[in-house]
């Protein structure tokens, strides 16, 4: 651990031009704390910098460009059930911002954490044929817990939460805190009739945050969407929603044999719909060929400071029309640096297989 | 040289449910060889075992559902200019087949091969602003040998060869053998007036063939084209012929900024375009949805033989709508078996990258 925290704090410091002098004591301080206690406090400074580095050091993200902009939020000390409900309600109010989405981290106690059993902190129950399937194994410990969705394709789960010495509970948003968009496409005015909705925030909650040694297992964290994860992932790989075949129809396209490109155009229609129906509320979104550029940015200034950049090629091409983005024409170091996320190994969403 | 002598051996003769004592006689007999001139010839059957097993072992290549048939010419015993360059234009005859593409590969001494330059056996010359930037190198050695071209996007570079004990040539092959397909779209005609041409026959000449520790320096191979090679590598790649803004204008898209998702509908107009014309001219030609259920249809083929596919996920999730299909959702396991398909390290074509 002392060389994990050794090396997290040279870095961040230097980053920051601290002196010299003020790395080694901060690094003698850590080594006390480690003897007499097995394990040391970050300051707060370090906590918000250490959560920075974690996003800017995420392989899969393409985000990565505003890293500096993460609003961090110091919960290391909330020790009662409210508290860390209303802090859970305070982060998607705060993010969701009315549209205009910040990226925020909420970070619990490393040695005393609550914890949080939702793959996401906003997210869809998922039935046997109906919902998200992504979500069946967290709607049947919803379901054991007591709770029942309205059995809709878009009920959103509570939170299901444990803290530190009670039980295993549910909690239902109050629901004037979750902003959705309705879906629906100017030029394809049937695709309304589908009822097609999604969430405006997604705020990761399954990941470990590794920081100089240190794991916080309770971080949820959010940026904004990319138009892709919507249309693309969630709406139409067949083991999520799976509704390519419904929304060609309500395109009135004629046919989806391969040969017709038919589903290439109801892809990209799909996403068309999703942006616009996005802008139109008033809710953050970037488009993929838009967070590519901003990802050659972030890289140009990761180079401009002397930092290599490390990513994972399969999640940096775009799902949709990849080539047209230099990501794609690049190769990638997945070396996994910390600061970082982890998946935790009951975390099943994301695509573990590349 | 004997171990993967005998590997290969084993595995043929096996898969064949050639008797042990066949096997045994056989590795012997390699021994033998081996032990007098430090190499050994395959026998016919052998040579061509080997090249199927060594396309079914191409991790990067989709269309592996139909390794058996590949048709194998073994031109091992050609010695002379004009036999090498008669060979070589039967195999572009053969193969194109007035447009319904047989695979084929031609393999040339291993010992003592004639050195061909191109990395695909038909190519077209890539000029300063002009035609196609991935064969500026052999386009430059074709002028230094005294061709000239017509300075147009789609001039066909020569056969740029050299005979054991001659130097470096080219050949201009009899125009009457290179099928091309000139591209329009039945929904955009103004796409004809854009003059876009492609090549039937894809045939990679920059690889070397390895089978059983022996390698085929000059072995050049073709199978058909999957729609998106050229729809959306060769034609919009920006290092490529970089053609989405044109193609966009003649489609008469009135914006490409990237939310209008203009740029992903002309890449699918473009890959529809080329897909119908190879199909009105009666050429070849596959959809990457097709050709990835025919790839599922190879996967399952091999699992009922106990054999496990190895492949390489970047080239087996298409560029074109890659969520689409199984592929995209797999993992894959990069293992390189042999017999295989090297690329030469003076080869440029792909992308080096992933």
């Amino acid at each position: 651990m002392l060389e994990q925290a050794r090396t997290f704090i040279e870095t961040m410091y230097q980053e920051l031009q601290y002196e010299p002098q003020a790395i080694s004591k901060r690094i003698h301080e850590i080594e006390r704390e480690i003897n007499e206690r097995d394990t040391y406090s970050h300051t707060s400074e370090e906590l918000k910098y250490g959560a920075k580095m974690a996003w800017r050091n995420s392989n899969r993200c393409i985000g990565r460009f505003f890293w500096e902009t993460l609003h961090v939020i110091d919960a290391r000390d909330i020790r009662t059930e409210q508290a860390f409900i209303n802090s859970i309600e305070h982060h998607i109010k705060f993010a969701t911002n009315d549209g205009k989405i910040k990226p925020c981290i909420t970070i619990y106690s490393a040695e005393d954490p609550p914890t949080i059993y939702n793959n996401q902190l906003i997210r869809y129950a998922g039935y046997v044929e109906k919902g998200d399937p992504a979500e069946q194994e967290v709607t049947q410990l919803a379901h054991h817990l007591g709770w029942s969705g309205g059995y809709t394709d878009f009920d959103i789960l509570p939170l299901i939460y444990r803290c530190p010495n009670g039980s295993m509970k549910y909690h239902e948003y109050n629901s004037n805190i979750i902003k959705e968009v309705p879906i629906t496409h100017d030029k394809f005015p049937k695709l309304k009739s589908l009822n097609l909705k999604w969430y405006a925030v997604p705020i990761i909650s399954n990941m470990d945050l590794k920081i100089g040694g240190i794991t916080y297992p309770t971080a949820p964290f959010n940026g904004w969407y990319m138009v892709n994860e919507i249309a693309v992932r969630n709406f139409t790989d067949s083991y999520r929603y799976n509704l390519l075949e419904k929304v060609a129809a309500a395109f009135e396209f004629d046919t989806l044999k391969n040969n017709s490109f038919n589903k290439d155009r109801t892809l990209v229609e799909l996403n068309d719909a999703v942006y616009q129906s996005f802008k139109n509320e008033g809710v953050s979104i970037v488009d993929h060929l838009t967070a590519s550029k901003q990802f050659e940015r972030f890289e140009s200034n990761e180079h401009k400071q002397h930092r290599t950049v490390t990513g994972k090629w399969s999640w940096l091409a775009p799902s949709l029309s990849p080539t047209l983005v230099s990501n794609y024409h690049h190769g990638y170091d997945n070396t996994m640096r910390e600061p970082n996320f982890f998946y935790k190994k009951r975390g099943t969403s994301g695509c573990p297989f590349h």
